[in-house]
This record gives structure tokens, C-alpha cells and sequence, in this order.
């Protein structure tokens, strides 16, 4: 049964979303990277049990622009943290389940990820990750 | 700060639902309940961390009704759990947090909730909840 890694939120404006957080309920900054291949800025905010994921688009081709664009700021993806995600990606795609990424990528936290399609997922955009904690 | 009590997650069939992430990701049941007044059925799964909850409307008038015909399937709030509901409701009401919820209502886990108003954060909306865990 996997952690919940993170909780990955698209907004506009990543100073005054942190600021709001920060202020609002108390949660600081953990780890701030950008990934330039997957077109996103990202801030994660330390919570007790987990991590809230901040993303904002580097470029209108960005997953995060279009998701902004049609659905406007929110929660955008849940991700599950696994001990060993190519087999995970492997039993998944045994099991018929739709992936985004047949194979990982990088991601923050030198972490290896992967996208499930939400078709597979009952609507739910869920990723995948492999890090050390 | 808050620790995450749990992710909300909006589906059309519960049943669907809870067998595809017990069979796709392992998660099991902690926990079914039924609140009249909020017109939902809530279904939770536990994650070692945290907690999924498949939330599904009792009529047409429920908030997750009108969430599923407007967005359809997919995440629909994350909840911070906090020691003193009422203390924590006043302080955001003094810092000028718009509430959806200005006084707590009855949650699953006999709980006290209140929600926030996502204009306030950013277009997350966020759950509150009091509760022994």
C-alpha cells in the first residue's frame, strides 16, 4: 500500500500562493525546482503526514498552462509513492491500466515519476513516484 | 501545522470505485458512512499516511452533484485536520478568510467540518476537521 508522496496544486502566481499558505495555515517551503522538460515550476510545502505540491507552467505548452486555462487554479494530480516504479508501471500495464508514461522520468527530489491516464482512474489524475525520503 | 487528514475525491459509483483502488493500488476500507444532511455517501480508503475519500451524492441538490455535472470524476477538496475547529475558524475569519462553513457541521469519524471558500486559496477548496484519531 503506497504513501501518499504528494498533493500537486496548479496556480497562477507561485510567490502569492506560497505566501497565502504560508500565512493562512503555516506551511513553509521544503524544496523549490524547476523542470524545464516537463514545463513547470514547483514548490512543495511540508506538511506532517505529507507534501502539498505548488506547479505553475513555464510555457503556454505546459500541461499546468492548458489544465489553467480550461479549469482555472485547484488541485490537479494526487501522487503515490512506490518502492520499485517499473514494476509498478509493468503490472500496471499487465493489468490493462492506461498510462501517460510507459516509462519514468524525472522528477523533483531526484525521483524517478509517472503519470496514470485519469480514463484508467475514475477521473483522478494519479502519479506515480520512486525517491528516497 | 496541519497535518492532511484526507483527499476528497468525487465518483459516479462508489462500488466502481472502491474496487478499482483496492485492485489497481491495494487500497482497503477504513470506514463507510452516510451524512443526510450533506447529501453524501463517503467511503474511506486508508493510505499509510493519510486518507482517500470517495465521496458520492444522495440526490441532485448535493454539492457533489452539481461538482460531478459541472467537472465530472476527480478530486474534489483536501482536509487539514486542526486541534480547535472554533479557535481556527475565528482566526481566519479575523485574517479575512471567506468561510463557507462560519461554524462547524458533523463529519464522518464524528468529526466537526467546516469548508473555506476556494476564493480564498487559491481555487483549492479546503476542508477543515476536528476529530480523535
Amino acid at each position: 500500500m503506497h504513501p501518499i508522496d504528494h498533493i500537486g496544486i496548479a496556480v497562477n502566481d507561485l510567490e502569492a500562493s506560497i505566501k497565502m499558505y504560508q500565512e493562512t495555515f503555516g506551511y513553509e517551503v521544503d524544496e523549490r525546482e524547476i523542470l524545464e522538460k516537463s514545463g513547470v515550476e514547483l514548490v512543495f510545502l511540508k506538511a506532517p503526514n505529507t507534501l502539498l505540491e505548488l506547479l505553475r507552467p513555464l510555457n503556454d505548452q505546459s500541461p499546468i498552462a492548458k489544465f489553467l486555462a480550461k479549469r482555472g487554479q485547484g488541485i490537479h494530480h494526487i501522487c503515490f509513492r512506490v518502492p520499485d516504479i517499473e514494476a509498478e508501471l509493468k503490472k500496471l500495464a499487465d493489468q490493462g491500466v492506461e498510462l501517460i508514461d510507459k516509462t519514468p522520468r524525472p522528477g523533483a527530489y531526484n525521483s524517478k515519476i509517472a503519470f496514470i491516464h485519469p480514463s484508467s482512474t475514475d477521473g483522478t489524475l494519479i502519479e506515480l513516484c520512486q525517491r528516497e525520503v
